[in-house]
């Protein structure tokens, strides 16, 4: 079977755009500027799963992300580190999350995954920042 | 200047290898399979800051130590989940953790950065599983 985006993964973000190999999904939490890279590909879960093209493509596309995600960020609130995991303890499909980070933001310097609750973008917010993070991205 | 590893890292974890890019140690933690990946480069805070190749080797080293760590805590308690994570919140210069998590380890399926107290090996059995490391890496 090709590709499916997780459920879990599908309710709590926005599709941005599909990339060479990944789907650039905005997490619906408005604490922070935080995106999500699924390689569109079935059936996997870990980096090594993943063969050296498709690796490197990942490697390239989350580089990308953290680059042009820090530099929205400069006029949203500023960056003051990107932060990037590969996780998947309750998600098995592989993601990555490429995540703003600035110092006092809500869970600085703790790491975002399992802190606290996410507040959910107002509707046309959300299609607002997806928008622009089309763009930017 | 030259590439010097950061005090705080140098005081968490024991030197197992150095790779092309990355010196690899162990973080001292009994609690996880836990290696930390530092590439050998000066003044580095990114992913981005790293040259195409030197992402590419960055990549692959992520992979290799993946796979092979999650072979050898098949024979050391299991793994269900590799976990990669590059934050430099506190620690600014760029690593990457790598740590084998199973169901049932003491925080899964939560995150182990800043998630509870580092349990330090014994200085012999420190000695010994940086050896066995050294390895299956």
């Amino acid at each position: 079977m090709g590709f499916v985006l997780h459920p879990r993964l599908m309710a709590d973000t926005a599709v941005i755009v599909d990339w060479s190999l990944s789907r650039v999904l905005l997490m619906n939490d408005k604490r922070f500027p935080w995106i999500v890279l699924v390689p569109r590909r079935p059936d996997i879960t870990e980096v090594f799963d993943l063969d050296a093209a498709s690796r490197t493509l990942l490697t390239n596309e989350i580089a990308r992300t953290a680059e042009r995600l820090k530099g929205w960020a400069r006029t949203h609130g500023g960056a003051d580190k990107i932060n990037v995991g590969i996780i998947g303890n309750v998600v098995a499909q592989l993601h990555v999350h490429v995540v703003a980070r600035r110092k006092g933001d809500a869970v600085w310097p703790g790491t975002v995954w399992g802190a606290g609750q996410a507040e959910h973008y107002g509707a046309a917010e959300l299609l607002r920042v997806v928008s622009d993070l089309r763009d930017s991205l």
